[in-house]
């Protein structure tokens, strides 16, 4: 189990993609010691990716470098093995799964609403962490970001949106933040939709959530929350593709190396809110 | 004189560079009609360039396509131009007065505090349009950036300010602004200068700002305005080149074809405070 006690719920450990590893690996490292320690078994859900089994090898090394030697793949390539019992038992005895890159389309189209589905939702129950990285970053929340380029201001009717896990509700993710200039695109998103906090994860840098306990952010980056909940826009009345107004919209960036409990801390109230949605894990 | 009753303050016109000066001139057209019309006499003060003549030529051309032919230039190459009597008289006798792009270190170097400073002081006061582009536009508030590159994220340190030319207080101007993907920059600035908000001008975009009344973005971009002053940061305990936590910042993003009066508005808070702030013009 996690370093957690037992039946306390566990962690999401949320990667911006291209986390190192092949030098000090800090986010992999670290979640390991959320899985127990290198005697924790770690399954490792290849399903967004097309080349799962190169993507496996690559951790499995990785991994074993840290020490951590009790690594199995899931390789899921139809819905039907997503919901084989040998799948959602590597999930059940797992005390970490980590869930690669590559399309989060993908991995939500094998995996959505299938026994795998359920067993991760289980498994963050019962106290183990989950992981993903790039594409699994996404897929971890409700609302999951699927399509729209890079753009240099926000553009109404450029993002497009698909269900998640659903680990988190209230919020959506986005990866490779800073280094894909991807902050207009989230303006947009949360603009269209003024529920949603948006969280942007830098490469190599990981926002880790304690269930209703607090975050951390960890690696090389920052994460960027932005909050258009109290904002005034007029995207409502403007033509598609056009460029929305958007007043009073509420930023925080969050380096590497910074975490915040809920318990305790003197946060501006806006972060405080952010706190509490952020480590509200969801169950199904 | 301006299009403005005599003895009301007159306007500034921001321009965040490369506007349009050979198609649609949406931005010089403005400028024409804040000058009174074809018929307004207009001075192009081309000291931040080291290439003021054929800068000169450029705008002359544009502004004669625009049915503006009351046009002089006013090149300066040294302080003591700056303090000739026929200098500041060519500002007294323009209804507009227009400063290139170039570099707002040297347009300052030139003109900060000198006689053409004060008569361009004296023109804003009796009614005439000021407007700058790139570098005249950073000249324009108290506060002017003068170094710092583009980055993914906010750094400690890596930003440099000198005093401009003080037509408005308490903010601070940056151009080519998206084009440049300049806002971890301005963020750097805000969180090393809280007291400061900071005004980010895309190309061909214009921010007008009329004393005392409101703001309209003209052109093609956006104006993201970055409002750091109840942020909460821990920039002063960091080192220098580390990435500062911020959080709370108020961001507004204002596309084009938008305006605000601050006279019966119904603004957010964060966004009526900004006006009160843009639209005081100071006299010197």
């Amino acid at each position: 189990m996690s370093d957690g006690a037992a039946g306390k719920p566990g962690s999401l450990l949320i990667i911006g993609g291209s986390e190192d590893r092949e030098d000090a690996r800090h986010i992999l490292e670290r979640f390991v010691t959320l899985c127990g320690g290198p005697a924790g078994r770690i399954a490792v859900l290849t399903a967004a990716s097309k080349i799962g089994e190169l993507v496996w090898q690559d951790y499995q090394r990785a991994f074993a470098q840290l020490g951590a030697h009790h690594c199995v793949p899931i390789h899921i390539e139809s819905r039907a093995a997503a919901n084989h019992p040998a799948m959602v038992a590597a999930i059940d005895s797992a005390d970490g799964i980590f869930m690669t890159g590559g399309d989060q389309k993908r991995l939500l189209s094998l995996v959505g609403g299938t026994a795998v589905a359920q067993a991760l939702h289980a498994a963050l129950a019962r106290g183990a962490c989950v992981a993903g990285t790039s594409a699994g970053a996404s897929a971890m929340s409700d609302a999951m970001l699927t399509y729209g380029r890079a753009r240099l201001k926000p553009v109404k009717g450029t993002v497009g949106m698909g269900k998640g896990l659903g680990f988190l509700h209230g919020v959506i993710i986005d990866q490779h933040f800073s280094q894909r200039r991807r902050l207009s695109r989230l303006l947009t998103v949360v603009a269209q939709n003024r529920s949603l906090i948006g969280i942007g994860i830098d490469e190599d840098t990981a926002l880790l959530i304690g269930a209703g306990e607090g975050i951390e952010i960890i690696g090389a980056g920052t994460v960027t929350v932005v909050d258009g909940r109290s904002m005034v826009t007029d995207i409502d009345s403007i033509d598609p593709r056009a460029v929305p107004e958007m007043l009073d919209v509420r930023l925080h960036i969050l380096p590497a190396g910074r975490s915040h409990r809920i318990a305790g801390g003197a946060q501006p109230g806006a972060l405080s809110d952010f706190l509490h949605l952020a480590t509200r894990i969801v169950q199904p």
